[in-house]
């Protein structure tokens, strides 16, 4: 089996968890009480992907968000998040997703982002991307104007970085927020074409840059360069869009 | 048929139109062109209700989002928005929905939130609500501190009311941005507790009444009053948690 193949196997184990648990939070009966779906859903679906893991490739280290890691015993540690966008599951909201990412002494060569609810799978490995096995493309947009910008809380933002956000905000043609990497997976699709973040884990982005890349888009940090190790995430359609977004938001 | 069957009729002609639309923007090869799917698609999707409606009941006035008024010679008129979140839609997100309400002597007695992209379709005729046929019920929330709360733009408020859903956004438990009319069929269903808007026209809130009163919810103005004609909306999951937000919203 193709890494491809058993990150996409990996999905399919999160998804008998996620989605039964997104099914348990709609019929919810505590309206508000201590029921928690989603930490649950969380650890049981790592657990899954976990075990999936240790029995096809024993060797590889394994980084997960809910879980101790597990020390790789050589160059492959595979990078889990089994439900990013909490607060919008927690609203009973679509847009959450499992993040899976394989990396190689680090560098992350397989991504996928799992949009389990709306059945969408967006899987790249940096020279190619694919949505539910279709080649995807991230659109040719090159300009702030023309801009579907997103950020998942622009609130979230400290108080220079959040004075350089709003001058991309009002830049843009239109803004969404609270996508987590759901934007970033719609930005790989051609339908929105910028997405600019801070606060991000490497949980939170090491699945995100293969599928980016292999839909022919860019991501960097927001001083134009390739460093995403301080969560600061730039992700653009284009590389004229990118520079153009890096004019409004680095120092 | 009864109105409520011929309202999800409505939804369903919608559907046709809009899901076709959806799918081709997703296809749209001119990326960032002059293609305007949207535009086309709600125009169409309204002419293929009024169709219906007229066939039906020609006597019942019309009021859409895109074309002429139809005058009522009799007490009921149509109220409908084709594709209410257009910048959803053209995001390629799925939170976009169709709306449609039937007025009676100017006040909405059935309405629809159509999630057709989420194959969801909610309706209330202000005393029950519905989930694709299943009952809905508002969650039991009555606390600021612990709703969900839901708003389009924080940066489409005026200065005054800016500062105080400010206010208000500090106290809730979590806040989600971008769902127009899907935040308020979210609250019907128990997963969102509040949401607090301005500048909604009657196409955008007429459907919605039934539903989130039929849900068991509370709905009315930022002043604690029922009068929306303003296009000021605040909606709560129970008359507690409406107060206490009245209690920051109002002057």
């Amino acid at each position: 089996m193709s890494f491809a193949a058993f990150a996409s196997r990996l999905a399919e184990a999160a998804r008998e968890v996620t989605l039964a648990a997104a099914e348990r939070t709609v019929e919810d009966k505590s309206k508000g009480g201590s029921f928690d779906p989603v930490t649950d859903a969380d650890r049981e679906a790592e657990l899954a992907m976990r075990a999936l893991i240790e029995a096809e490739y024993p060797a590889h280290g394994i980084n997960g968000e809910e879980h101790a890691a597990r020390p790789a015993r050589c160059a492959y540690q595979w990078s889990l998040d089994p439900i990013d966008g909490t607060r919008a599951f927690i609203c009973g909201l679509p847009s959450w997703a499992t993040l899976i990412a394989l990396l190689e002494e680090g560098e992350p060569i397989l991504g996928v982002i799992d949009a389990a609810r709306l059945d969408e799978l967006y899987l790249g490995d940096g020279k190619h991307a694919w949505l539910n096995g279709a080649p995807i493309r991230t659109s040719a947009c090159r300009t702030l104007a023309e801009a579907r910008l997103s950020t998942t809380d622009p609130f979230l933002f400290g108080a220079v970085e959040g004075m350089r956000f709003e001058r991309l905000r009002e830049k843009a043609r239109v803004t969404r927020y609270g996508l987590d990497a759901y934007g970033y997976a719609r930005l790989a699709a051609g339908q929105i074409d910028l997405v600019a973040e801070s606060g991000l884990k490497p949980h939170d982005w090491q699945a995100l840059v293969p599928v980016i890349r292999g839909a022919g888009g860019v991501v960097g940090d927001w001083q134009g360069g390739a460093d995403l190790s301080a969560g600061q995430i730039l992700a653009a359609a284009t590389p004229e869009l990118f520079a153009a977004a890096v004019a409004v938001l680095a120092d």
